[in-house]
């Protein structure tokens, strides 16, 4: 390939920052996930990494103030840069997903969608899914919704215990990898799996920076991951984009 | 600042994916290097990772495709989605940044330059710059006008070195970070400090995802890092930023 045109690919457009870490690690799974036998077979990105988007979980859950005008920008930002389709590793903010579909012409491809298409795939027996999540995404119900539809139930924690977990991913969010952080995760994924969950989905980008597949005494279903996999088929038109204002969220 | 309104930054540009795990490396570096109390301090970046860029290296020492047609494309287009200034994770690329400093109105902060200059306050007394490139940005003399200009001397591999070290940055692109590459690019930069080097520049931004400082016996200088570090202090405001059409190169 080396020598030869790069093969015809979709650009992908990613609305990011939220968090900055999050982003630079979808990039970095897109990359990974990508069946590159050069540098020019990789997918073109263009990111808007904006960690100035007004907090998700604090107007979700007390009436901060709104993200989806500023998501609607940077959406249609990315569609005049060039994107052929957007995507948004930050699963909360997908509670603003309508705005974002309505300022674009090409297709918005849910994280949450596509990470329950990839549980009810990988995991067919697995009737129940944890959800490590911050509170804003547990209210927004975004998961139960989708997971529902599935016919498959969801689990998240008590509140005192979500409301310590969504502590936990902000400490993430400033850069914090300690162990002390990652004992914290595995335990809140562990109460989940105590409360009859068959699998955990790592339902905040900010989860799998600090615990991988492997560590949990069930299986944990890493939505970034899953995001980027299906970017890649999607760009490399292995199947075709789910239909523009797909999701009924 | 979580409840008040975020510092007015500047807004960086990035034109990326050459590779894009070393762009992956740059955004999680930038976000890592900036002082923030909250999610929203961090800097708002649009990255446009563009693996499809024609390889910098082949044109160089073959006189492969040019890429500076498509990185002065992608300099306009960061400028039009709202860049205050560009830079470009890429060092081989720099030798086309006449190219894109001619497509924009906004600052190049050159990678080469701050690195330089980064090397000049962190190792006052170093004479001697050893350099883990590519052979285009050893051929293109990119480090080497740089540290002359500074009064250093630069060190680089024998051709038959540097043509191995070029595969394996090349490895590094395709995803092999495996400790066969980890060695081997240790030994290269003991082969710079043995014939005389006072500290080795990972010249190449696929250098440090398989080295990192203190894996040598003398110290290794990031150019990613550094170009981070630099890009917080400009969008910070903290120093002013170089004049447009700075470098001489």
């Amino acid at each position: 390939m080396a020598n030869g045109a790069p093969p015809a690919t979709l650009v992908i457009g990613v609305l990011g920052g939220m968090g900055p870490q999050a982003t630079a690690d979808f990039l970095a799974k897109l990359t990974a996930a990508t069946p590159a036998e050069c540098e020019q077979d990789h997918l073109r990105v263009h990111i808007d990494s904006n960690p100035k988007v007004p907090d998700r979980s604090t107007a979700l859950t007390r009436g901060g103030e709104s993200p989806g005008p500023v998501l609607a920008a940077m959406a249609a930002g990315l569609e005049r840069a060039g994107a052929d389709f957007l995507v948004m590793p930050c699963n909360t903010a997908h509670a603003y997903e309508a705005e974002i579909r309505a300022a674009v012409g090409v297709p918005f491809v849910s994280m949450i969608d596509e990470t329950c298409a990839a549980c009810e795939l990988t995991f067919p027996d697995a009737q129940r899914f944890g959800l490590l999540a911050t509170s804003g995404c547990v209210e927004a119900r975004l998961y139960q919704s989708a997971f529902a539809r599935a016919g498959r139930a969801t689990i998240v924690l008590a509140p005192a215990d979500q409301e310590r977990l969504t502590a936990l991913l902000y400490r993430i969010k400033l850069g914090d990898r300690s162990h002390t952080v990652h004992d914290a995760m595995r335990a809140f994924g562990e109460t989940l799996i105590d409360a009859g969950a068959d699998a955990v989905v790592a339902a905040c980008s900010e989860v799998p920076l600090v615990l991988g597949d492997g560590e949990l005494s069930r299986p944990l279903l890493d939505a970034t991951l899953q995001l980027a996999r299906r970017c890649v088929r999607y760009a490399y038109g292995c199947e075709p984009l789910p239909a523009v204002c797909l999701s009924a969220t």
